[in-house]
């Protein structure tokens, strides 16, 4: 399988390489910030406290056992609790530590370099103007980037060729779309983060499903997406900043 | 950044390549198992049905909220009971369709392709030898492989460089070393499988971290491995079948 060579020998370990390498880390180059600025004239939307009380199901193996990719979502908007909870569950920040550039989540990454920012397509939420946000995991808050015109056709053509229900994600309450600032894992890392990075947003990823079956919404991950209109979409440089992976979520529709 | 660019590349969408391959699948190539061969002779361990009822910490919250990377374990074993339920969160098959080659699992997987087999390595489990085994998710068993000679040694050799607690990994219960079969998802999305190889394995190793906590285990997942000692241990070629992650598992070591 000559063709798959090089993309194989990416899924292995490399470690070694490091052994010739001098990290950034190891230069003393200033750690990269946790969180993406925003502007102090931002319009900040505080979440609400993740209360535990509001889980429609809390029972784990419950969850784990629900859970399916669902693709058809109900006209329900989702709260701002329900929302925060989510969020929480993906990216939440527990503790930073003294230097304020290390921080426990709710989810583990390489190195704890935790290289995502979580940006959301906003359309049927609670209290929320449809739009573009971004999850501020310090301050547990939302900061509002901007109004989309023609919000459905631009996710439409974002997230092509989705198998089983065309355009499903317009159709979505919401959608996250995880960008990766990979200098924050390159800086430990160096040539070997990237594949830390991968498994990392699939253990974001895999929180977003079994949290969103503690709250009865339905989620589909979405690998398939035009890079450049979303990146464009979410104002992402692409080459320091980029999506790598995304969900939709809504209320599951009961009727089918 | 230029000798990022390449590896970063890895990490963007990259379904537009589809448009000019013809896929194995497009070319009607029989699809892979979705399940390794194992002899017929095989020492079989049936797993018990995973019991809800056992787990010690059931709200999704608290195990959300709860986790973290732990590597200091006591010496307590796991039971029977306990594994069965780790392996049915991580890959468990609840549905199998009718062609026999696809299996909805409590993991989703781009393309349902779950190219992982999962091997574990036994040192501390209630009624079974120290040894090799491999999960089989259709029949939610384990097969024995063999007994390793100087297990301990030879787990620490395959995961050195950890950091904050060196040779963690050896104390444990019991690793999961997950391979991944490529051609599983290849035969699908050829070229553009591997990106979504990772993602899945991080999905799989999140609900491990979930699971885990919901039986107040510890869990630790491991990026740092070498690659041909890990390999050699689980008896895989290297090429069309290899570990890609690895994670320890055992009780808590509550005296801490």
């Amino acid at each position: 399988m000559e063709k798959y060579k090089e993309n194989r020998e990416f899924l292995k370990a490399n470690f070694q390489i490091l052994d010739e390498i001098k990290t950034d880390a190891q230069k003393k180059v200033p750690k990269p910030s946790i969180q993406k600025h925003y502007e102090d004239n931002s319009q900040i939307i505080e979440l609400p406290k993740v209360n535990k009380d509001m889980l429609l199901k809390s029972n784990i193996f419950d969850c784990i056992n629900d859970r399916r990719s669902i693709r058809k979502y109900s006209n329900e908007s989702i709260s701002l609790d329900e929302l925060s909870f989510l969020l929480w569950s993906t990216q939440g920040i527990q503790k930073v530590m003294g230097d304020n550039h290390t921080a426990f989540r709710t989810v583990p990454s390489g190195g704890a370099s935790h290289t995502f920012e979580t940006y959301l397509i906003i359309k049927n939420v609670e209290n929320l103007n449809e739009g573009i946000y971004r999850y501020l995991p310090l301050e547990h808050s939302l900061v509002f980037m901007y109004e989309v015109k023609n919000i459905d056709k631009k996710v439409n053509q974002a997230t092509p060729k989705q198998p089983f229900v065309p355009n499903f994600a317009s159709k979505s309450a919401v959608v996250f779309a995880w960008s990766t600032i990979p200098y924050r894992a390159e800086w430990k890392f160096d040539i070997t983060a990237h594949k830390k990075i991968l498994i990392d947003v699939g253990h974001v990823c895999q929180n977003l499903y079994i949290a969103s079956e503690a709250i009865k919404c339905g989620t589909c991950a979405i690998g398939i997406y035009d890079q450049k209109l979303i990146d464009n979409m979410l104002d992402l440089d692409g080459e320091n900043e980029f999506v790598i992976y995304l969900a939709a979520v809504g209320k599951i529709d009961t009727s089918i």
